[in-house]
C-alpha cells in the first residue's frame, strides 16, 4: 500500500523528520524537516527526491522548491504590493501575529490580502505537493529519467511511474519537459497550476502551459471549463449535441 | 447608402477633412485631419463623434481615442521595451526613417519589434475605428444614449443604432457599459480587442472582457475558438455531437 493512499501523512513512521536548522525569521511557525526515509544514511534533507533534478536541471528543481512552499503575492512589486513570495504557512497566521514579524496586513490593498491567503497552506501540505510535482516531473514527455532511489522513493508515494503520462493540468495535452527551458523575459513555458486555487495539495496541483494557466485566471477548473463551453456554444453552436 | 458599405473612405466628400495643427514631433508622417461633416459650422475637430462622451464618460472617449490611434508595444517599461505608447501609423514606417526621430528599432527586443510592427496602422484606419468604437458603446446596455446629431452622425457611418446589442468580441455575451467604471489598479474590465490581431479596421475591432481578453492571448478569434474547443473535447468529451 503507498502511502498515497494512506493520504500520505508525513508523520507516518515512513520519513526521518528530523528538525533542520534554519535562519529563517519564521522558524517558530514550523518546523522543517528531513525528508529522507527513517533510519537513512547519510545527511538530513528537507527534499531528497529532488537530488536528481539539482543536479541535472537545478531550475527545475528550484521551480519546484519554489512554487511548493512560497506563495505569489502580486504580480507587481511595492510597498501596497507588499511581499512577492513568502512562505505558505505563514499565511496561515492571524494578522496580529504576522505584526510580530513585522508584516502589517492592514497596510496591503485587500485584493493582495486575498491573494495571499488564498496561498496559504501548512507546511506538510507543502512538501507533500514538492514530492508530487517531482514525480509529475519524471512522467513528462523528453522528461530524463531518475534513478533508482528516487524512482523507489516516488513510486512508493505515488504508485508505479508512467512515462510520458504527464499532462497539462488545463489543456490535458502531453506536457514536455524540454517546455521549462522556453522562457521568455523569465518567464516559463510551464506553470505550477491548481485546480481549485485555495487547494494546494497533491491531486488538485499540476504543471500548465503558461497560456492555458493564464487563461484560467482565477477561476477553479471546473469553472474554466463551464466558461469556455459557454463561449463555445454562442460561437459556435453546431458543435454540440 | 451608408458611408460604411462604401467602404467607409474618408476623403469621399462627407467629412471636413482640413488638416488640423498639431504639436506632434510625428507631423511629417500623416495629416491629422478634421471629421466633422463638410461645411460644418464651428471649429474643426478630429473626433466630433467623441464629444458627446467627453462630456459625460472622459475616460470612455479618451480610451476609444487612445486605442484607435495608438500602439501598446510590451507590458513593461525599460529602455529595451521602447516607447509603450507610440502612434500606430509611426510604426508604418522603415526602421532607417524611424531612427530620424529618435526610434532605435534595432535596439528593441524582437519580440518588442513584432508586438509595434503588429500593431502599425495607417492614420485613416484608425479614425474608421474610433468611429466604429463610438458606434458600439452607444450600443451597449447601460449606454447613454447618443444626442441627435452624433446619432445621426454615427447611423450615417454604419447603420441604425440598436441599443443592447453590444457584445463582447471574444465571449459574446452583452458587454454593459457600467464595466467601463469597474476597473483594478488601472486595469479596466472592458478592453479593446482585435479578431484577427494585425487587421485594425471595423470588423475587426471591438470591446472585450478582460477576462476574455487575456484568455484570447495572441490567438485570432477563430484560432482561440479552436483551441477552447479542443480543450474541452478532451475535458468534456460527451458534449460533442
Amino acid at each position: 500500500m503507498s502511502s498515497f493512499s494512506r493520504g500520505l501523512n508525513l508523520d507516518d513512521g515512513y520519513f526521518c523528520r528530523s528538525p533542520l536548522p534554519t535562519r529563517s525569521k519564521y522558524w517558530p511557525l514550523a518546523d522543517r524537516r528531513c525528508h529522507a526515509r527513517r533510519n537513512h544514511s547519510g545527511r538530513c534533507s528537507e527534499f531528497p527526491f529532488l537530488n536528481h533534478l539539482c543536479s541535472i536541471a537545478p531550475k527545475v528543481a528550484d521551480k519546484i522548491e519554489r512554487d511548493s512552499i512560497m506563495t505569489t503575492g502580486a504580480a507587481w512589486k511595492s510597498d501596497e504590493a507588499g511581499p512577492n513570495r513568502i512562505l505558505r504557512w505563514v499565511m496561515l497566521e492571524t494578522d496580529e501575529r504576522l505584526l510580530q514579524f513585522g508584516i502589517d496586513m492592514a497596510k496591503l490593498q485587500p485584493q493582495v490580502v486575498a491573494k495571499l491567503r488564498e496561498k496559504a497552506a501548512d507546511y506538510d501540505s507543502c512538501i507533500r505537493v514538492a514530492m508530487w510535482l517531482t514525480y509529475l516531473v519524471y512522467q513528462m514527455p523528453d522528461s530524463p529519467q531518475p534513478p533508482a532511489e528516487v524512482k523507489t522513493y516516488l513510486e512508493d508515494l505515488f504508485g508505479p511511474i508512467r512515462p510520458d503520462s504527464t499532462t497539462c493540468l488545463v489543456c490535458l495535452l502531453p506536457l514536455s519537459f524540454n517546455l521549462f527551458r522556453a522562457a521568455r523575459r523569465g518567464k516559463a513555458a510551464i506553470e505550477t497550476c491548481h485546480k481549485e486555487p485555495r487547494l494546494h495539495d497533491p491531486g488538485n496541483v499540476g504543471f500548465a502551459h503558461r497560456e492555458c494557466n493564464i487563461a484560467q485566471g482565477a477561476k477553479g477548473l471546473s469553472d474554466f471549463y463551464e466558461w469556455i463551453e459557454g463561449i463555445l456554444r454562442r460561437a459556435r453552436p453546431g458543435l454540440f449535441r
